[in-house]
């Protein structure tokens, strides 16, 4: 008997088939069993009527707690009040494990007693749900860039130095030395893309931040591309298209599962590019006629990203940056050297910056005056300063945070149910 | 005018390109500059001929050094005699920065050196052709689980407590506490595999060894599948599968790039489904045969990795060893409890262990059996248990180490080519 997932039922209706799952729900009703069966790809109702299977299966079916592995075979039928649309008529029932007492009832659980049993809460619908469309998201990114040519390079995640300041590194004894985490694959990624044209890091990168608030995590994976021979215009298009491509594969392939999100994806259906680009002092004119306390000169706050984010109905690009609030590497905007050509992406509906990139300062010299203006050490990073004196090129890349572009796309208000066992100030378990 | 990559190449012939990159060598005849382009997608030979090009420009090209950044404009010609078998008739040449004193020269440099200055020596023709071939495995891989089906589901790298034993982890400050870097994300994914049928992880993982053998970093990639009702049959069938549509893929996607790195692909063509399985004690009697001073009940060592492989043409699997010598988590086999249902891949050619996998334990008193007789901390395993309790499942999984794989695909000695930045014990330089 062919082992069927819930995902492909479509392909086998009028069939018998084997299913092997989860008793996710039951309710039955005189002799009626309605036995809900997940196996992590969906949902199905099996419908056990006394007589029609053997009555000792039936017995036990009665009593069968949740999470009880079984496997069921069954006819498939077409329903369109079922959701999937599918139900099995189902003929037998073997129960490979029976489970009592699951503590993940259906009552409400606060946050921390759910964290405390990710490794179950996981199986709930919503969640497997979020970590389909995590999973769609990573291939649809990976498969974008593949396209394109890009090469993926991963960066280090044992580093030296700091690519952004020291006080929010992981420090690690490493044999003799100290090690830190990496906060970025950038000065890394840059390497590659001097040795292989366009690459990508995508990898996990830290930040011992102590911040609580639901968009932070300790660990987060981050997608970074970089490209020589590129400036600011061409990686925001590369930004756009990416950011456009994506969404419209994860609705392709994941609608079943925005649908169990509850997400409206009519705004999702509008991410296409081009997106609406505002310059840094353009977003502070339209942050004075909100009133949202914005000073000028200061990065934006969650606030301030939200009001922007409101008159757009798409991605907003924010451009050329205070040069005093970005990094040192980020290159000046020969316009007006007190700008950087920077560019953040904001997402729609309140998800706040999901990319933050630039065409990176290619000048030997100008680096050197930044990294001495900083005051960081100057000897970790003469590699780095290698690639401006070997074949220097104009080069740019942005980072795209994993988690918070799985928190806009489906919806989902805090990132930490965006990565399978979130790390943040309070938790590292289980 | 349109910027061409190298790779393509083969679609612009008869047209004029610009093509963006560095100066990979230079040879002079008199009236004549040959010039090799490298771009990061391939190297071309630009001919620059005095009087078909601007006389200043034809000037410049004599002292320009290697890494030297350029812009060549040119006619695209087919030449049998070319390696990559296109010709660049120069037309125009624009230096973007002239470079001097390249640290890297032909001459034979010392390991320590290169691996010095790993952010230039990716730039030569070997390492561009490895991370290429390292790439396309990674997108090989994560393709062939997409396509089955396989959500990708990461791993935390911060953990509280150790998958096999403490001696070779990293320990990290964790605000109040320690946490320690992950040495395999599997019991996370068995967690996974409960949530949603099958999934893969994919991330760095750490060991903090001492060794200092080709064959060993401190942090490199891991991939690994784990999949519910699933035995050890069902997964070496995956693993095969699996190593077969990769290394087909790889063939296809990167022929200019192995034979840039002289690998004989004879022996990767004959990597196809099914694979040779030998039992451990079968293994144990080649070994006796050939005499590699193996002693039964051990491990097998690098030596008797390679004898076994030799018996063979394509990867071996060398399947039930002895409990005492793998981890708690494996399955004994019920025919004979002193063995475990385990499964090594070695992959031909000498190049060793490329996957570790095994049916994982199912039953919740043998499983916490196991962590008492190995002296784990039981308290730490409890979320893991809980996998048992709660609709427990035969299921199985294992892991691949990607550098291992790359290695042997490209037929490279040293693992620590294999990663862009390799970790050591003696290095996290650049």
């Amino acid at each position: 008997m062919q082992h069927v997932y819930v995902e492909n039922l479509r392909d086998h209706v009028g069939s018998v088939v084997t299913l092997k799952g989860w008793l996710y729900n039951r309710r039955s009703k005189g002799k009626i069993h309605f036995l809900q069966l997940r196996d992590g790809t969906g949902i199905v109702q099996v419908v056990m009527v006394a007589g029609q299977v053997p009555q000792d299966q039936f017995e036990a079916a009665s009593s069968l707690g949740q999470e009880s592995s079984i496997i069921v075979r069954g006819l498939v039928k077409k329903d369109a009040r079922a959701q999937g649309g599918y139900e099995i008529d189902g003929q037998d029932l073997v129960i490979v494990s029976p489970a009592q007492d699951y503590p993940i009832q259906k009552k409400e659980h606060g946050p921390d007693f759910l964290l405390d049993h990710r490794h179950l809460w996981l199986r709930s619908r919503k969640q497997v749900a979020l970590m389909r469309v995590r999973s769609a998201v990573i291939f649809a990114l990976r498969s974008f860039f593949d396209r394109r040519g890009f090469v993926n390079m991963d960066a280090p995640i044992f580093t030296p130095n700091a690519c952004e300041g020291t006080s929010t590194l992981f420090a690690v004894d490493y044999f003799e030395e100290t090690a830190y985490l990496t906060q970025s694959g950038q000065l890394y990624g840059e390497a590659g893309a001097m040795a292989l044209g366009k690459i990508y890091t995508f990898g996990p990168t830290f930040r011992a931040e102590k911040s609580k608030t639901r968009r932070h995590l300790t660990e987060f994976w981050m997608l970074e591309p970089e490209v020589a021979y590129a400036d600011l215009n061409d990686i925001m298009r590369l930004a756009e298209d990416m950011l456009s491509e994506v969404v419209a594969e994860v609705l392709a392939r994941r609608a079943i599962e925005l649908e169990i999100l509850e997400r409206d994806t009519t705004s999702l259906k509008r991410v296409q590019a081009p997106f609406p680009r505002v310059t840094y002092d353009e977003a502070a004119k339209i942050l004075a006629e909100e009133g949202t306390g914005f000073v000028y000169g200061n990065d934006l706050g969650a606030p301030d990203e939200t009001a922007i984010s409101k008159r757009f109905d798409r991605p907003v690009m924010v451009t050329h940056w205070p040069a005093d609030i970005k990094a040192f590497y980020m290159k000046r905007d020969p316009a007006d050297p007190t700008k950087v050509l920077g560019c953040d992406v904001i997402a729609p509906d309140g998800y706040g910056e999901i990319i933050g990139g630039s065409q990176r300062e290619d000048d030997l010299s100008l680096l050197e005056q930044r990294i001495a203006h900083e005051k960081l050490p100057k000897e970790a990073f003469e590699w780095y300063l290698d690639l401006r004196r070997y074949g220097s090129v104009p080069h740019a890349g942005f980072g795209l945070g994993l988690e918070r572009l799985v928190a806009w796309i489906s919806g989902t208000e805090h990132v930490r149910e965006c990565i399978p066992f979130p790390r943040t100030i309070y938790r590292m378990r289980p």
